[in-house]
């Protein structure tokens, strides 16, 4: 796995049981699933010579994150490497102009958009309904790369900066969202494909921070229409493993519930975190047998609900994390924890906890209360 | 941990996610922990040099098998280091004479028994009655290291053969059981105990074939004589880890059933891999939590059953492993797989398998007919 972040920390986990063990491709020693696998290659994901190596002793190559040049794929494909997603697919989760266009090729429901170069575009776009939301095509993540532009004067520097850097902008309708919603699938190089249940993801200054899986309330026809678009959108693309679908839930104009879909991700995803105890096949396990070709595994719920909740790093100070988890696994004898090994910075991922039951209200007390205590130190 | 085996293996993946990493001192490089974990010291248990450069980089000291001379343990704490569980608990599951007194003087149950040197020593125990059982009181496992006797010349060249050898030997009557049952409990260094529900044991030429958790149809007073005794146990023994408690199911002279100490462990055991599914902390993680004196996690069930099947290595030929997976996967996605990364010798546990439910039949069928393909390479 070619990056040595929590998801191959995770990933790793899965490896082990399947009596593989997963290689690493890391740049550098501290990072989190470096620390724990016992075979890592430190080197740069952009450096051919480096993924040409690590391929080399890999029988199939995949990713924990979508900045591997497309490119560098073919090169190794074209060496005679396995590489799961390929670079065809992957350009949808690297370029969210590509992913725009393709999607609406294929007449799935997005927010209107357009490609724009100069803030005369922007204004052409909105028509005189502010905000808008401006996206860079490429590099974004957890919210950067995104802005809410309330006029067109606001976009004027980010139109600029970006021109200066060669990134691409498109902007976006802001959709009249209820809720945001994920669908995470996985498809096998055989062409097999499976689905978990369709998950709401809570989001809190552009950061997911909460995911309740089954999104609670959901109708039957919107979750049959999500489940249906993200096998869709897995086999129409191409995707070899892990393939998240990142939606919003709006209201249509006959007043029913709708979907359109916000962003993709090829790769195991922060909104699929609570298969690990969630469903028999968690999304680390299942992308394994994906780019491994093996049958993909029940996604069937293990509790009526499991609900995930991000652990942030917070400010310097306080009990350090090893009393935070003493106390925490005290308080909270229902939550299971995951921690990535990562240095403390505010606002970091560090982990997420879980926990399964039927007591949704329950669940996100107890997973929101300890997540926020194992950043702040203190009860809330 | 101290072994490279199949359960520091499982013990990395748990402290993986408790924000850990598992250090292991492996005989050979190719054992099944060390060929997952980051960090791994060859070296020899035996040898108090290796152990102590081990311990020297390592918080705590733990173990995945019972090999370690108290001696050498007691020089480590005596250099200042944290080893749990401690020599003077180990030495009851490393000395079967040992343990057999011990339990005698606490009055817990355990089948008749006695030291004995000479076959006149057996032909006195047996009382004209055979068979009996003889142990060697060090070094036996799975089946190896005890001796069912027909008759006193049968037990004349195990009691020559011992004699030369310097092994110790115990006879016990053998016990008219209905059935073996377990009962796992963990203690951590505060003292905090906490047991998991007792569960069935099924042997084969005296090895653990399957596991099924909770026992079915065990009686609520023998569950909780059982469980009674494995945490009087832990506390009075002085236990720090997960403690595994054989027990035989009998029946009284009133024709009631009742239970019988067989063997004690100090470590995750094998009649506890169904935690990593079946309930809500595994014995991987729990055995974490109590050496590092974490509170210990619920031990509640995950689903109405668990069954736990070993795979043992079959003969040669047939299928490779990973076609045998592959099919496995398809045939029963039910069912969870753990391999161990071992070279596949006959009769060699080289992994196990588990599924959760409510039919119990059903469970038993598919992970008895996942292992025995697993074994075989042909559907039975």
């Amino acid at each position: 796995m070619v990056g040595g972040g929590q998801l191959a920390r995770m990933t790793h986990q899965a490896a082990i049981a399947l009596g593989q063990s997963l290689k690493v491709l890391s740049v550098t020693a501290d990072e989190s699933a470096a620390l724990v696998a016992a075979d890592v290659q430190l080197g740069s994901h952009l450096d051919y010579d480096d993924l040409l190596r690590f391929a080399q002793s890999c029988d199939v190559v995949t990713f924990d994150h979508e900045h591997v040049p497309g490119d560098h794929i073919r090169k190794l494909v074209a060496a005679g490497h396995e590489v799961h997603p390929g670079a065809d697919a992957l350009t949808f989760a690297q370029d969210k102009l590509q992913m725009r266009r393709r999607l609406s090729e294929l007449s799935v429901p997005v927010p209107r958009w357009a490609r724009v170069g100069t803030v005369a575009d922007i204004e052409q776009f909105a028509e005189g309904t502010w905000p808008i939301v401006l996206k860079a095509a490429k590099g974004g993540y957890d919210g950067k790369g995104v802005w809410m532009i309330d006029s067109a004067s606001d976009a004027a520097e980010i139109v600029e900066q970006c021109a200066a850097s060669g990134i691409e902008l498109l902007a976006e309708e802001r959709v009249q969202l209820t809720r945001e919603l994920a669908v995470l699938v996985a498809r096998s190089k055989f062409g097999q494909v499976s689905a978990w249940p369709v998950v709401e993801t809570v989001q809190r200054d552009g950061i997911c921070v909460e995911v309740i899986a089954p999104a609670p309330g959901l109708s039957d026809a919107v979750a049959d229409r999500a489940t249906t678009l993200g096998i869709e959108i897995a086999d129409k693309l191409g995707v070899t493993g892990v393939l998240a679908v990142e939606l919003f839930e709006t209201i249509d104009t006959d007043g029913r519930p709708a979907i359109e879909v916000n962003e993709l991700a090829m790769r195991p995803h922060n909104s699929g975190h609570w298969t690990i105890e969630g469903s028999t096949t968690s999304q680390f396990e299942q992308h394994l047998r994906a780019v491994l070709d093996y049958p993909l595994g029940r996604t069937s719920l293990r509790a009526p609900y499991t609900v995930m909740a991000n652990v942030l790093g917070g400010e310097p100070g306080g009990p350090g994390i090893d009393e935070r988890v003493h106390h925490l696994m005290a308080k909270w004898p229902e939550v299971k924890i995951h921690l990535y090994g990562k240095e403390v910075r505010p606002g970091r991922k560090i982990g997420h906890v879980t926990a399964c039951g039927s007591d949704l209200e329950s669940l996100r007390r107890s997973t929101s209360g300890a997540a926020a205590y194992l950043t702040n130190g203190t009860f809330v």
